[in-house]
């Protein structure tokens, strides 16, 4: 599926960038002993390609006010609708996540609520787009694992080898 | 629960970050028409207050070979093993996201993998933790919104009213 | 199965006292025509059948900050263990009310909590007795009707025809 | 979430109100050596609050001839639709508690009946309510936990700490 | 509910009549030391009281052809439909019971036929009826206790005591 | 399947015994136009090869006070214990039908009781045999059709076919 | 059901063809000590009574890029559809086998595909049929067992008994 | 993942082979306009390559006297256990497919049998594997199709493009 082929180079930049995507790119050639330039390049050859595809915060959002998570499984009236139903989800700015699933649901929404109010306004937003014929929910206690360094390492751990 | 106040130049540098993590702080001064010193304190306030943890890179893990995603429900043997099966699942670096959750599952885990093959593997690692009684696995037949943005947007605006 | 008999002065003082418990003898009496003593008779005769067992507070408990309301499946390793996990449950004050139950369910409970976090904690709570196997939660996003008083009126005049 | 401040005493007289609604003013003031109208000055204050919202008489079912129980899990065609079936319910004294729920039911309800028959229409009132689509039961076999007193006096011991 | 009373002749005679339909009554009197003129006026009167409805053959159903035998639960579109549905049911001969029915179906039953095939042909036959939306079948793999006997000795033993 | 030949007189006084058990074999004969003692042969025959196995009294259950119908289907902890649980079960008066089965459960059973307390005494003797791992409880709210004749006559106008 | 008499010759020319159908009749003749031509017209007289329906060819799919093997459970808006909706899924050719089933699936399916990405587009095809209500998929992460053989040669080996 | 090359000849012996595993080599050559030596050869890389597995025989088991098919879901005590019961299932003929499985089994398997009774005997030689927890069986009422053919011609097809 790689259709392209990154070098040690590549990947030690990119260690660098997944712990703290606003390292200066002189701090990165200082330990890579390159030049500046070369990591420019670098890194603009991985934007090019799609690699790097951009660069997220990471908020508290327990601090912000929003601390209720919960995962909400659709049900459509048909498989037909399953584009158009993702796009109105795709207005809510409370869902963070959506899959298109096996088993049984059509679609699988991460949300993000204040409190449990709040989350009952925004189940009834799914609920209420055309073609959803019911939801299901399963609410988070606590969110213990949220990491995607630890993947992102591995994967060039296994590139390098 | 918010337990301090963010005024509006706060919530504009937020709201310039969440867009791109890694813009100079130079350009947000400009824009803002404040001193490249003024946007430093503010973030670093921020980052001491706790409420910007961070930033995380978005890599195009379909490239990278990662193209399969898959929700994995844990019924451990007792709820009083969630703490430790947590601590080994979080070794699991396939494992981006766990969650403590009520319903069916006692814990709920994202993971990515390779392919079919892969995930297998990635799942009896889960399976084969002390404690852990049985899994169900649905799987993602398409990451269709995958998008924290339009939500940190959303509370700012809030946040500003 | 009523194996005493109301007649209609009872009901009738039974249903001023649904409205209001704390409304003085003698205004029953006023309205009904009778003496305070007879009203006094009357609620102690009840008292000692047993058809009236106590009076309530109606407190709002969003206000005194228990708005988390959820429901408890709770499956148990072996029936025979139902008398002494229902003697723990009564122990945690956060269970207001629980039943044994047909269905999937071993014994069914009602738990009010502050929040998401402090749900989690009584919930934990359940599932650590001794004897209970998994447990099934259902979270309530909002209690719609929580009255007796129609009801109670209803067997009243019933039991008047 | 609690925007007001009950001190010591309003607790004290709470906690001897949730053991007895019936009690005297005067008793509780003997009790507090505090004047009558001081303690009904406090409970003025507290209902106006909207605190207490008032209280209820607890009757024995089982001797007035409604010894069956059951929980009615209700699917809706439509969320929408909650408010309107919500008022429908509403108007079936036999339902005495009604839950908007997470998890597979829009609405969930407990049910008091005489027996298995009088179960049976009860639960064909709530089916035949317009955009209900199905509704499942669960039966309870025994009410052994009904009791709010305990967590009134854990929250009143919250507050006071 | 029982509104009549049986004194213990009454119950004698069931005794002997529950293992045997096809006893003479004059066999019936010689044991119970009365004369069959009795033991015709008390059958009389348990049927006239509508205590005894009838009697039914057991035959072997395996030998006749018709060893398959599974449980049906029918799901309606409406709860409203259930007596015209069973009017229906009651049509196909192959159904042998049915019960309106708490939990997840509205309707129960089972079904005796000749063999797989066959039993698709009713299965179809039940789900084409108006107002039916989906069945689910249970198969038996053996017949495993089948009688009443039992119970109805207990029954009367009770009534003695 | 069926190792015999039934013909036409045999079904003919089939018809005739299930419509009444009780029917003398004198009437058989003078509407089938035969002797006596050939219905008595042939009666005698199909006892012998198995067919018929008896007949059983249909008492109404409602007014002998047990109204109260249960389906419970058994989890066992382990297949091989079947036969062993079957006997336990058997012990049980109250469960007049049991069978091995496909699906979810292992066995499931109908009992039949007074009330829903009694429902739950038999339903913790069923859980309380040795090998049994759970249960579930599905409650009749009305038993609509129990009548094995409208079969029976179907299957003799095959066999006549 | 077998209306037809296979003696020991034909079973030990089954036997050889199940190993290899592409064994030359003359080598079965040897080891058989027959001629070909009685192997011929055994094979024949099978092939006429429909006994041998044919041969596949094994091939291994996930060399062909079909790695991806996944059970498709369909639910129908209505029972009468389901020839109506074989025909249609019959014109899918990566379904290779589909059966009328009973619990809670009305149809269920195996499908092969290239991956995940292929997977759902095969999956949307079945659920884009007229009269297909919803699916539900399970994925296989290996396909462990897929083997005729050891049956057809248990099947024969009873036969000789 | 095809890590081989097949030319349109190889692709046009495979379509031929498919509908007839025994047509000659001969008929192949002569159809093809190339030599039978060619053929030979052709088979012979594609078979050492692993492409070509073997072939199987088609038979008739509804006459063989096996028309019972089944699908067999199997929990395990721990999915460490998966290899050790595989091997176990692997011993018993009547399983012709086994699936290592996501969803809510750990193992999916496919039976065939004579009949119930035989099922049952099936059934519980899977549930008595060591390590096998419980399952859960769901038969089939039809097999509408089982056509493997068809997706190899549309595989080569795709190959040829």
């Amino acid at each position: 599926m790689s259709k392209f082929r990154l070098d040690e180079v590549d990947l030690q930049i990119l260690d660098m960038l997944i712990d703290n995507t606003r390292i200066p790119f002189t701090d990165i050639a200082k330990k890579l002993l390159i030049s500046a330039g070369t990591v420019h390049v670098r890194v603009k050859k991985m934007e090019d390609q799609g690699i790097i595809m951009g660069s997220s915060l990471s908020l508290d959002y327990e601090k912000l006010g929003y601390s209720f998570i919960a995962y909400v499984g659709v049900f459509l009236n048909n498989t037909s609708q399953t584009k158009f139903v993702l796009e109105r989800i795709n207005e809510i700015p409370y869902v963070t996540v959506a899959h298109v699933t096996t088993g049984k649901f059509n679609i699988f929404c991460k949300i993000r609520a204040k409190d449990t109010k709040h989350a009952k306004d925004v189940i009834f937003m799914v609920d209420d787009i055309e073609g959803v014929y019911r939801t299901e929910t399963m609410i988070s206690l606590e969110e213990s694992i949220n990491d995607k360094k630890r993947l992102m390492h591995t994967i060039f751990r296994e590139l390098e080898d």
